[in-house]
């Protein structure tokens, strides 16, 4: 049997299940400071014969395997967590193969290995919610240089209509702060979901979120993009953000993918919600067999 | 020995090398039509015992080794090449093992290896020229997805004081658009090294350089970031981008690496125009090393 953790702002979701991605159980534990959540995290493991480990944490997180401080959750300002060394923690109370990873770069290896991208070697998942994350795979490996991807914050162009001013605490005006859902209740006075029906919210949002999906386009070029998190849930937005797109790109990158069939190139995740934990626990398949390769 | 080919826009250098990345003889062709060029590409590699060729390529060119025009330089204007088999026409000319791959992409290579990102898996070289053009090195791997990269065209924000409307024929004032040779042209009525003194031009086009390389750290977190190609020839240019680099992040990545040694992470080419041409010597190993691996 395999562990996974998708470990969130606000809660952690634990869950065993086996190779092939079957979840068996699973349980949510809210993230209070690491003294009261950590326990019960490892209390729900230590009941079952769990051969390894997949973690994908929010963050930012050190990724870097060579690193002193590999698997430890950095500079956030969530009470408690910062320069908390998680990795760590669980080796010590588990002793088995643990892959850690951010939440993103997880999600987008569950969908690459069990949703939307099965088949392909690449693909980019971005999540838009009260943030905005996205990770990838590219070639096969989870996205990662220096550091690992903070795509939620790179610069869009002001839409011509919107005087809004930006929320991002860093940038005021980069994609988190003019397209995350708290940006959307501060630009309208409502939440997204009672937004519903007025048009001119979702041809902003999109324009913004097409900006985005353009720039990692002509970076990475996935192979297979896929839009996550609860404002994606308003499902009238995806046509609006590929038509963009291909607006933006205007015909630069002439794949068909692209130019002729979006509409299976920017998707939502198959599985639902379910992106983190699945990911979560097809990296702990892949921490089983890097210690095979190893020993 | 080792064969290598830069192909560019307006001449192919052709090299013949060491595995150490020696270059032991080189010629320069013009770019014509490939019924005028090639022949003296292919004249050049029969009077040496090749073992083996790399070629970093003029683009668009498809990279995909799966696909049926594997090797074939695709939707470029340029009159004959076209769709034409580059790849294919130099194996059935050399019948070696020959890797192929876009001039960016293996520039990146050659700096990773030879250059100023010795002893990384990780690089992104940009050449700032007569276009804009970007290739990395991700995890030890050329970069590539659906496509090749195409970081020249990512969109950039207008700078207050900039009435110039873009010179790229797609998308208008993209980052080519913007802060290419012929633009700068374009906008100012001199070229470039006419303009040395001008602090003006140079605050401009860092702050869309600038911007660009936002995007791509944010994105794929290069190890280092190197700048070539005729308008970074201007010196001048790099203090201004990497503290419009650090302005714009604004601290949101907290790596020492951006906030206090971005001096030696925001680099010219330590191979200075032989960076192309070294990192198709290092493709050619990399395909001598790929056939033994199949063997």
């Amino acid at each position: 049997m395999l562990g996974a953790i998708e470990a969130g702002g606000t809660k952690f979701v634990c869950a065993v299940g086996n190779e092939d991605g079957t979840i068996i159980e699973r349980i949510k534990i809210d993230t209070l400071t690491p003294e009261q959540t950590m326990p019960e995290v490892i209390h729900f493991f230590k009941k079952y014969d769990v051969k390894s480990l997949g973690i994908g944490s929010f963050g930012p997180v050190d990724i870097d395997k060579n690193s002193p401080t590999y698997g430890n959750i950095t500079s956030t300002p969530k009470p408690g967590w910062t320069n908390y060394p998680f990795l760590k923690t669980m080796q010590e109370a588990l002793q088995i193969p643990i892959e850690f990873n951010t939440d993103v770069n997880v999600a987008a290896l569950g969908e690459m290995l069990k949703g939307a991208a099965q088949g392909l070697d690449s693909c980019l998942y971005i999540t838009v919610g009260t943030g905005v994350g996205a990770g990838a795979v590219v070639q096969g490996n989870l996205l990662q240089g220096l550091s690992h991807p903070e795509m939620g914050h790179v610069l869009v162009k002001r839409h011509p209509d919107d005087t809004f001013e930006g929320s991002c605490p860093y940038h005021k005006d980069c994609l988190e702060g003019m397209a995350a859902g708290p940006a959307i209740e501060k630009r309208w006075g409502q939440k997204g979901h009672e937004l519903q029906d007025k048009q001119e919210v979702w041809e902003i949002e999109a324009y913004y979120l097409a900006q985005a999906l353009m720039q990692y386009i002509l970076t990475i070029s996935p192979k297979k993009i896929i839009m996550g998190g609860g404002v994606m849930k308003q499902a009238q937005i995806f046509p609006l953000v590929r038509k963009q797109v291909q607006e933006l790109l205007n015909g630069y990158v002439p794949l068909p993918q692209i130019t002729e069939h979006i509409e299976v190139y920017i998707v939502p995740p198959s599985l639902g919600d379910d992106a983190g934990i699945t990911g979560a626990l097809m990296l702990a398949k892949r921490a089983l067999e890097t210690r095979k390769a190893t020993n």
